[in-house]
């Protein structure tokens, strides 16, 4: 089915550049281990591995930002939810055994430079995970200013706690700067 | 003359993990960036690409601690130095049209979860820059963990404002942490 090719492609692809970016990721590998019919990869993505990366970390930046949806949905403060995130990714990165870092992070440090169409998909990424927070920390009573900042620091910290934990295979970063986020973010 | 060479592959490098990460980086283009002689780099690192990239990080991470080091010798307060390093960093990340990262961070994100001695490597970095600013703020009062979280958090903080400013194309995350990364090391 069409689709479900499509769907593999894309997960196929989200799953290596969280891995090994954008630069290490062949079209051979993806189609090898997405189990995609010849042909098929550029039937769905004509612009090829560029056009399928930008659809991958798309993906990746919607599901995040669902997660955050219901973090936020779930908790009584945006402090809370941030914890919890903060929570799960300790848990997925020490399950995946320090090798899935965040799709958009990766991609920006190692495409963005390069590829327009890479930085402006990983740029729209993290602008939309800014926007989501800060209009929640503004509902609870922040100026848009400060609620924006503190959305920024959020963002900023947690993928660098997370690209220092893939570094250190370690998830001490990250339980070091989640409580003090934490704080950061009750704090008026 | 040999050891010209050695330093232009490492140079070259550093650039180019900087740039685009280690997967993109390939032996050719730092042959020819580097204006090397044909066999110079298996002379000097018969361990080929991943042992060049080592050898690139390593001296990068030395020279950010080197400039760790003369800021904290210049400042009155760790904040203040750290404040000064944000500075520098702004400008350069803008004068390099947004194309320069860290290479350590780069190449955690994109190779260390796939070769070993490239984690040992990136993981020793921060590990040495974490230790060395927990050694510069314990001196200032605070207790060894407190010291040691605050560090973590600079530098996950920071790594994570350069990646989204290269994912926005913006120094806006850079800017809006900076401030409060200050407060941060200042507070007691």
């Amino acid at each position: 089915m069409a689709s479900d090719t499509r769907d593999r492609l894309i997960r196929t692809t989200s799953r290596l550049l969280r891995t090994q970016g954008y630069g290490a990721t062949g079209l051979n590998q993806v189609m090898a281990e997405a189990d995609a019919p010849k042909g098929s990869m550029y039937f769905h993505f004509p612009g090829g591995k560029e056009e399928l990366a930008a659809a991958a970390i798309d993906r990746f930046a919607a599901r995040m930002s669902r997660g955050i949806a219901e973090g936020l949905a779930t908790y009584d403060t945006v402090a809370d939810a941030v914890t919890s995130f903060f929570d799960q990714e300790i848990a997925r990165i020490e399950r995946t055994a320090f090798t899935e870092g965040c799709a958009v992070a990766t991609v920006a440090l190692d495409a963005a430079a390069s590829h327009d169409l890479l930085a402006a998909t990983t740029g729209d990424a993290f602008r939309g995970w800014t926007a989501q927070l800060a209009d929640a920390l503004e509902a609870e009573g922040r100026s848009a200013d400060d609620a924006r900042r503190a959305a920024i620091l959020f963002l900023a910290t947690f993928e660098g706690a997370l690209l220092m934990a893939k570094a250190q295979r370690s998830i001490e970063p990250m339980v070091a700067v989640r409580d003090v986020v934490h704080d950061l973010l009750t704090l008026r």
